[in-house]
């Protein structure tokens, strides 16, 4: 068993029966739904909604009950990856594509749990690039007021397109390297006519679990 | 000579030659473009963009030049109605449901011109339902949320459907009397994941022009 699948298990355990789960995308999120759905099949009986197509398939697969969102009311706990993690929780998502939808997930889920390698812990978000969800409308002045906040803008491409979301918008990744104020930023960002949201997530993960490449699971919870 | 049309001809006085200007939508905007129509035909020079499909057809039929918004960089001015507007030049807009774009005109406009009727002037915005824009994905989610912030959210309906924006998204009208504080207001809904704006304009107007009751025209800039 290699050490992002036990951590994720390890975040598999936090779900009771009876709970509403949010299951996220990834590598990593991909055993937590596997060991969901071993406890699932042993008898656990949980309603699940899940942040992308492919996660949405793997549950279904493992026979775990998907239930539309319009139906099952605010979440107990979603499981999900990010892109990276600061000290005090902080994360960069959305390298997938999906960051209005993983963030809407979260921001209806009781407790948040990231599981992430060790590789993902950063003392300052920005290497990885942020992603900014962008209009389509006008959206070269949306770039340029981008470019002016200092974020290095690039549109994310889809061989010589660009990238469509599943919200039909454009995406535009941030190369910041470092970013000083995040929380700052986010509402920045958001603020901007013409930005749906950016992949930064402040304040919504209580519990961070990493698998470190010593061999060792690390997992903290926000005080 | 009605007095919207006597507001709208002042405004429309401040289109210089060589100037990039917005175009806005409404009863009051439509004389203003009549009458920057009649200045083209007259030989004024100018670039325009259009925030609606049909004050765009209006433009092009008298001969505006309208240009794509990813060729036009910058505009020096935009001319738009308002549903309300406060002391402070704060508005509600986006009735019509083209909120996003207007804010995105607006935004990218050195100058603000609003013309209105006097009926649109209050001491406190807020009687007119506040349109903010919302996903799809997961709205019912969005729509509590918004209730949370006790905004007495109603979904705009186009008859027994759901009213889509140009951008796909759906129109949350909230109804909340009185809006207390307008600028916090505007960063609560637009932190929200899965709003994507909505329509209070703050700070964004520099020059209101109401044509009122008693048959004056009120103009006033912000200092």
């Amino acid at each position: 068993m290699n050490l992002k699948q036990i951590a994720a298990e390890r975040a598999a355990e936090y779900v009771q029966d009876g709970m509403k789960v949010g299951l996220g995308t990834g590598s990593t999120a991909y055993y937590a739904i596997c060991r969901i759905g071993e406890r699932v099949r042993e008898g656990l009986n949980i309603q699940a909604v899940a942040t992308s197509e492919a996660s949405d398939k793997l549950a279904k697969e493992w026979g775990i009950p998907i239930v539309p969102f319009d139906q099952i009311g605010r979440l107990d706990l979603t499981i999900d990856g990010a892109d990276e993690v600061d000290p005090e929780f902080n994360l960069i998502k959305g390298g997938g594509g999906a960051l209005l939808r993983e963030k809407i997930v979260a921001a209806n889920s009781d407790k948040l749990i990231i599981v992430a390698d060790g590789s993902k812990a950063v003392q300052k978000l920005g290497k990885f690039p942020l992603p900014v969800e962008v209009v389509p409308f006008a959206s070269e002045w949306t770039f340029q007021a981008l470019e002016k906040l200092g974020c290095h803008p690039e549109w994310r491409m889809d061989g010589d397109q660009r990238y469509l979301t599943d919200n039909g918008n454009l995406i535009a990744d941030c190369r910041m390297e470092a970013i000083e104020h995040a929380a700052e930023l986010n509402v920045q960002l958001n603020m901007l006519p013409g930005v749906v949201d950016n992949g930064l997530f402040i304040n919504m993960a209580d519990t961070v679990i990493l698998a470190k490449d010593d061999g060792s699971i690390d997992e903290r919870h926000r005080s």
